[in-house]
């Protein structure tokens, strides 16, 4: 078949890249091997029959399920069969794309255990779950109550006679709901109850819970389980999150985890030693949904940035011509309404993966610190971890729906790729921290330290020296920013200084206002809202800032530090941009400022032109992963779109189904036509 | 049962509302006869087993497909068996609440003919589509061409010898895509094709082709045709969009449409007589989708506001309280995050219901000037549909979005009811015009306001006078927004002239722009879009302070008229705020300002708390359209939700379709447990 023109041009836009692409690969993914490595596992995944992209859509609930159930089953032999790790196990899992019913079993049943059950727990239950010969699930939320965990309904009460848990469901909001896992497959739960020992409540604590039989998979008397029905948009559509109830359900007392707080044969209740360790996890979860954002977005991105490439649409006047087909109609790429919403998106995808490594290397010496006994990062880090987890997975959801728009009509196919994508991301809004809810977190702890910083400034936080200058109000109030010709807008020490008086000025408005007599802090939730997206995105701006410095030390081609400068610009610049009135309220950004702002903006998405195809090949998604029609590498959009419509199962049949039964009733109703 | 905590609840919410009701369910939806009938209808489709909310979802594509057909039949019966006028059967359909296979054919299909059609056409095509004996789609995009239809690359050939069209498509992507009853079950389609004769284009012209056989329904010798398969986010699933190619297909000459255009049996082709008349239909088209983005997003805001009344979380002061009950948890909507996401969208909903009773009174008054030869009003009128229905659908389909996740947790399941709602609207932002491309046309009308204001000042269009006041640069510069205290942003001239000013300035710098040298029009589309949805949003806030001042003079409670200018006021005052950068750059809005603003803002949610549930019941929706186990009007929610898992197929066994298959191997895969 002879070339299509969609293939040539995205051929053409690749070859215009002026940086070696493999150095922005590297630095995602890491070494060569690494590289390697994870394209192989991919392909073990595209290979695969069982995981074929074809097949996935358009069932009915029942075989979705029945299908993730399938999925599950293939990963474990692919994890025999190719010697896996467990991380390359779940690397496999990240490559098939869909939460599996044995998804929470590997992620967080089994961690669980280890890091929650004492020893011997650890030793008994540890090797039956990583044998998967007993699958869990991990049962929190509960009907009533999803972000407020003290106030679940479930208990587990001893008695004492028979040294056994009573767990029971005790009001009809006690039911657990949305359990991943819990639906279909598992045969046991990791159930959070209130633990309750001769009347008194000693809050929630885990306990280990079987479920189905091992012996015909049916429910034990006592439980009332089942799957909760379809999520929205098509979401979460292979794995089966159950509801759950207990109705005076007894299991032994040593199901109870026992790492830390234990109950005695006597029904002793030993305290856990305090410990804040527990916020370390949190923070790893955290740090890897800043990362995951990134990826998601860099998935839309990739798609979007190809299909506008090859994608073209009228004949009019553009300042940036495909001067090689004066003929063609423009790529819709080309035009500046495209670019003003693309490019942003595709500069916050690597704001974010640089901010998951800032994360990640936070992570990891406050690890170290903890060991040492030395607690003094961990609030700045949870709370670092907390507004990023909220400002990084909202840039995500929006920016993942904003490709879709930005492909127009085609967009709307299942088959753009978006649809799978962003119906499974979007409630990562919601879950492991409302993103409303967490910023309060942020803001509560910004509050400290402006009284660390009027007590002990050198006690700051290093993410949060700048409250330091808000204790002078009168010198913060008469800052300027200090731009005063386009390119000035390009000094990474403007920018953060932008970033870090706009958080400034919050933080104090935040604190008069909390000073008031009377004030209930909830009112002031909106407050914190915006603070905290100021504060994180102060620190995105500063990681990506941070990120080009470190890449520019490791010797990539100046080309590659040049395009990632540009990015980081175009972030921070965009960033400022879409919250400009922050600025401007206080008159730290002048009126003219604003002008030579979008003059800048502008400016770099013209020098980014060239070098967009190159900047999402660099993520280097699969194909079968990225499961696009409109994304694929070979341009090739059309045509793709046309066979995955040729494959659909309806149309492997002459008439519809329900001709018989509905389209002739229909056309009689009236006596035939006589043509 | 026992009434639970929620029934009690949304009951005392109820209570609370200090207006009655039934006043704005009329001025919503008319007399109390067109209210009794309304429901009536609404009830055909409730009680008839076909349209059950509980066999919709779950199924596979090709079962969706059959299921649209069944409904499309049933749609057809209840007519015949009603006696229902067309009006009322689409009334139905709204009702029924899926875009059905002849959804189209009724829409598109049938008005074409009659308005496109000679007087012997449409006596000829009109009946037989009237009493569906044939069905017909409206085929007019293609692979390559969406908002482009100049470009079209279907051509109808005139042979002259056979006194034929040939319909051919000439390229890959000449192929039709995206048409709604193509797929399945059309007979005939009204396909939009280039008219060439003797090799001379004649650009789009409409031409009725057959598809499928009236005795077999194969598609017929030269039609290549079928379903182009799922839509992204489980929208428009019981829908038949599909494609067609056409090879050298003859139809004959007299299925062109020739109203306006014509070509004789000799070969000539006739001009149509030049005619603005065209564009009435789309400014009818865009004015009832600006009512419905209305009726969209009040939809979500009742499902959300009736959920976060029940929905209880956390024990925390806040400044309101549930006074009846101290000791329960605090409801979720009285939190002011909640509020002031929520509110506001109540707020949108009622002034999109506003604007569009404006756009439609506007559009009768243009039809009966039109009919007298009078076009003055058409091009602002054209150009005012276009800007709002870019604006009302993005806010429509960013604020059903937005109720979901105000819902938390259970916003993501399907039984939400937001799902299916957002999912099937979304595309709205796309097709039609897209949002984007769309703006471009208002920008463009009013930089020749201003021009014409420079000329003939008296000759500027009602809704553009603002722009006179932009000739005088000195003086424009000089304007001030006249608040001085916070009432003061209650008054409708204070809000009306801040929003002319942002759209004066944004019109003043276009027209700067443009006049640059070397301009390419293209290269300001950024601002073109941002300058429509200035003018729109001052658009929406008249028609809302109008809507106010007619409902005043009605003669309704003085309590409801208090309510709807509280709404009038939030939904400006918000809508500035969402745009403070713009009236803070050139100093029109200052800091003091911006602080007032944000207290009226806090000041209309605390008033308008008491109203919220009252403002939706008012939109009269019924439990079986809402399909929403959160929203429905009992306020039983989590009941609900637990009774439709029940439901489930999935759940109707007790072990799982795919348990000896998949679920007892991954059990077993390294031997099985010894507990």
């Amino acid at each position: 078949m002879a070339q299509t023109q969609q293939v040539k041009d995205l051929a053409a836009a690749r070859a215009k890249s002026t940086f070696p692409v493999i150095d922005l690969t590297r630095y995602i993914h890491g070494s060569d091997d690494k590289i390697a490595r994870r394209r192989q596992l991919a392909s073990l995944i595209s290979n695969d029959p069982v995981f074929s992209n074809d097949t996935r859509v358009g069932l009915s609930r029942v075989q979705d399920v029945k299908q993730g159930l399938a999925m599950s089953l293939r990963l474990y032999q692919l994890k025999e069969e190719h010697n896996l790790t467990h991380e390359e196990m779940l690397t496999c899992m990240d490559f098939i794309d869909e939460l599996l019913p044995v998804g929470l079993h590997e992620t967080a049943f089994i961690p669980i255990i280890y890091a929650q059950g004492s020893d011997e727990q650890a030793k008994y239950w540890g090797p039956l779950a990583d044998k998967h010969q007993i699958i869990g699930c991990y049962a929190q939320t509960e009907l009533g109550h999803g972000s407020n965990l003290s106030q679940l309904e479930t208990t587990a009460t001893l008695d004492r006679d028979t040294d056994q848990w009573i767990i029971h469901s005790t009001t009809f909001t006690a039911s657990k709901w949305w359990i991943g896992g819990l639906g279909a497959i598992c045969t046991h739960a990791l159930i959070q109850a209130r633990l309750i020992i001769d009347g008194k409540d000693y809050g929630a604590h885990g306990f280990i819970v079987p479920i189905r039989s091992l012996k015909d998979h049916r429910p034990f008397p006592g439980v009332k389980v089942g799957d909760i029905g379809p999520k929205s948009y098509g979401g979460f559509s292979k794995i089966d999150n159950g509801f759950v109830r207990f109705e005076n359900y007894p299991i032994p007392r040593e199901n109870m985890l026992m790492r830390f707080a234990k109950v005695t044969r006597d029904g002793q209740y030993i305290k856990p030693p305090h410990s804040k360790l527990a916020y370390g996890s949190m923070v790893l979860l955290r740090s890897h949904m800043v990362r995951g954002a990134g990826m998601t977005l860099a998935r839309a991105a990739t798609i979007a940035t190809r299909y506008t490439t090859v994608r073209r649409q009228f004949n009019v006047p553009t300042s940036r011509k495909d001067t090689a087909n004066p003929a063609l109609e423009t790529q819709v790429i080309n035009y500046p309404m495209v670019q003003s919403r693309l490019f942003p998106i595709i500069a916050q995808s690597y704001a974010m993966l640089a901010a998951g490594n800032k994360m990640r290397s936070m992570y990891e010496s406050m690890l170290s610190e903890l060991m040492q006994g030395d607690i003094s990062s961990l609030a700045e880090v949870h709370a670092i971890s907390s507004g990023l987890k909220s400002t990084c997975t909202t840039f995500a959801a929006t920016g993942v729906e904003d490709c879709r728009k930005i492909m127009g009509g085609h967009g709307y196919s299942y088959f753009s790729g978006i649809s799978h994508l962003w119906s499974t991301y979007v409630p990562s809004n919601t879950y492991e921290g409302d993103n409303f809810l967490l910023t309060q977190q942020s803001a509560r702890y910004l509050l400290k330290q402006i009284k660390v910083a009027t007590t002990d400034p050198e006690k700051v936080t290093p993410f949060s020296k700048y409250v330091i200058k808000t204790i002078d109000q009168e010198a913060f109030q008469a800052e300027r920013c200090s731009v005063e010709t386009v390119n000035d807008w390009l000094r990474p020490e403007v920018q953060l200084a932008a970033f870090e008086h706009r958080a400034g000025r919050l933080v104090g408005d935040l604190a008069i206002a909390a000073m008031q007599p009377g004030m209930v802090w909830s009112d002031l939730n909106l407050e914190c809202w915006r603070l905290c997206h100021a504060h994180s995105q102060y620190v995105l701006a500063r990681s990506v800032v941070e990120g080009v410095a470190g890449v520019r030390d490791q010797g990539v081609a100046k080309e590659t530090v040049r395009v990632l400068k540009r990015l980081s610009d175009l972030f921070a610049l965009h960033t400022i941009q879409a919250s400009l009135g922050d600025y401007l309220e206080d008159y730290y950004v002048s009126p003219a400022q604003c002008q030579s702002l979008r003059q800048q903006i502008k400016n770099l998405q013209d020098a980014l032109a060239d070098d967009v195809v190159g900047l999402v090949d660099a993520f280097d998604f699969p194909d079968h992963y990225l499961n696009s029609a409109l994304g694929a590498a070979d341009g090739n959009a059309y045509q793709h779109l046309w066979d995955a419509a040729q494959r659909e199962p309806i149309n492997q049949v002459e008439v519809v189904d329900g001709y018989k039964e509905y389209i002739v009733p229909i056309l009689n109703q009236h006596g035939a036509a006589k043509l």
